[in-house]
């Protein structure tokens, strides 16, 4: 099947790249270590030019072949490449967004091989605190189709994203460092020293931790339950194998009670890697959120949406 | 002037021993760095016996040459001397407790010199979340003289103790993570990276991190507000000098605002090191606590009178 686009989801520790066919569909996908802050460094030849740039040594290594096979494909990008950091800054929009304002502003950056790689903007909101994202938008915006007029979109992670959605358009985000404090208590705080990793996942230290959270207690705030990750071990209430489980059952329940008001009454979409989503489904169920359902293949699809707004691409007229 | 008592202050990383003359004026007072996890490993003659533990050798040094000149003088000693990880175990005392149910709970550990140490036990609560302190319900008692019937005793640090006193007994406390996470968000977390620290105190944006603390996006809770610390940077809002004390006001700001119900209308008092307290002043007077003031020397007052309620000493009748 010829392919028509050629989609990377580009971040800070891994590069994704996926060959996709006529209606956007999955031919072929790789996965490299190539994130912007781990590319490669050693010279080669690309296109008879000597090359040094991690970038473009990254990008041939995901789809140097492809174009090669192909020569004309259109390729676009999504993700931290598009940060100061990454390949070439494409400075973010403002809320609201969707699939037609932001597939007509790609920024463009030509690589040696003189094909032009289209990088999705990242998106920023300034009413009251500010908030960014970068390829998250890209996610929302693949998991659209057949969804009501409101809907809540979940993208737990190291730094979580829940994006309101009205009429196909991101009204509005928050973010919730739910993923990156896990860490960095487990690894660095006084909690990380009593804990034990267990390979089972302990399904009852995570409820007991949700239940705080959305407790009395745990109105107080996350700083002030924090140390019952502690202490309910001194009590012998939770063994070292619980004490992980327990807190991040906690942080998730946290995070949740940050919802705003009224999503409750909204359709969820969870977004993301498949434990991680099982960990904030159970922890939905337990705050009596109903209506939540998973997605897949969000970034690819998204990336297919945003080529066709851009005129990269176009709709099949099998599909 | 004679000696009465021989008071520790023997924590996680510093050790300070106080000799206290009649009704507990400080004699002369001294900082060692052997806490209990950075105790002396020289053996060493004490009393005639060659020696090797490190609790021994560091209680040696700081008061070794006071026992000498008036080898009858009582010691007591608080923190996590009495942990688990300390000299010898003192268990928790369940809340409520006051001067005189501590005083007569000390935990006695015996010296290779044949001297006494008395241990204050550190204090437990058990309703609802379980919580400890070891070492702050010393300072708490140590601050109570000449207050009204209900105070509640602020003590910020890595783990911020506010505890509610009533009628000189520790009826309720709370702990709040608070310095522990600014100083692991700022070391290790994505937030470190764009932060400078200045040598001078950034107090508006100290101030503006409290006030968003207890603004409406602050209700939805830390792991939400957290991420400005960043954007504000992105949106530079804030320098990468000003981006430390924006967070610092963040966390506490997110604090006081998971104080009891109530805590408004009591009289505050603030105990621990000089410039943090400055810090928490601020930030309470911001938020409109009006009665808040700061304790001295609360360490020693607070064992010299736990030693007077173990018998340890005498009140001094020309005090």
């Amino acid at each position: 099947m010829q392919a028509q686009l050629i989609a990377l989801d580009w971040g800070t520790s891994s590069l994704r790249a996926y060959k996709l066919g006529p209606a956007g569909v999955v031919l072929e996908q790789r996965s490299l270590a190539f994130g912007i802050m781990h590319l490669p460094s050693e010279p080669r030849d690309i296109a008879g030019v000597r090359c040094s740039d991690g970038f473009e040594l990254a990008f041939d290594a995901a789809c140097g072949d492809w174009l090669d096979a192909q020569p004309g494909l259109a390729v676009i990008a999504c993700g931290m490449v598009g940060s100061a950091q990454g390949w070439s800054e494409a400075a973010y929009r403002n809320t609201p967004v969707d699939v037609a304002s932001l597939g007509q502003a790609l920024h463009t950056v030509r690589s040696v091989r003189g094909v032009d790689v289209h990088i999705v903007p990242g998106v920023i909101e300034q009413v009251g605190l500010p908030n960014v994202m970068r390829g998250e938008e890209t996610q929302v915006l693949g998991v659209l189709q057949d969804l009501g007029a409101e809907v809540l979109i979940g993208l737990p992670g190291s730094h979580s994203k829940w994006v309101e959605v009205v009429d196909g358009c991101i009204t509005h985000f928050d973010t919730f460092m739910t993923g990156e404090l896990f860490a960095v208590l487990s690894k660095h705080s006084i909690l990380g020293r009593t804990q034990k990793v267990s390979e089972q996942f302990q399904g009852a230290a995570f409820d007991r931790g949700v239940q705080v959270a959305r407790s009395a207690d745990g109105q107080r705030g996350v700083l002030s339950t924090l140390f019952s990750a502690r202490t309910l071990g001194l009590t012998a209430e939770l063994t070292p194998e619980q004490q992980p489980d327990y807190l991040s059952g906690l942080l998730i329940g946290h995070e949740l009670a940050g919802l705003p008001t009224g999503a409750r009454d909204l359709p969820i979409i969870l977004v993301g890697a498949a434990p991680l989503c099982a960990r904030y489904q159970r922890a939905l169920a337990l705050c009596g959120f109903a209506r939540v359902s998973l997605a897949q293949e969000a970034t690819e699809r998204g990336l297919w949406q945003l080529a066709l707004a851009a005129g990269l691409t176009q709709p099949s007229l099998e599909a």
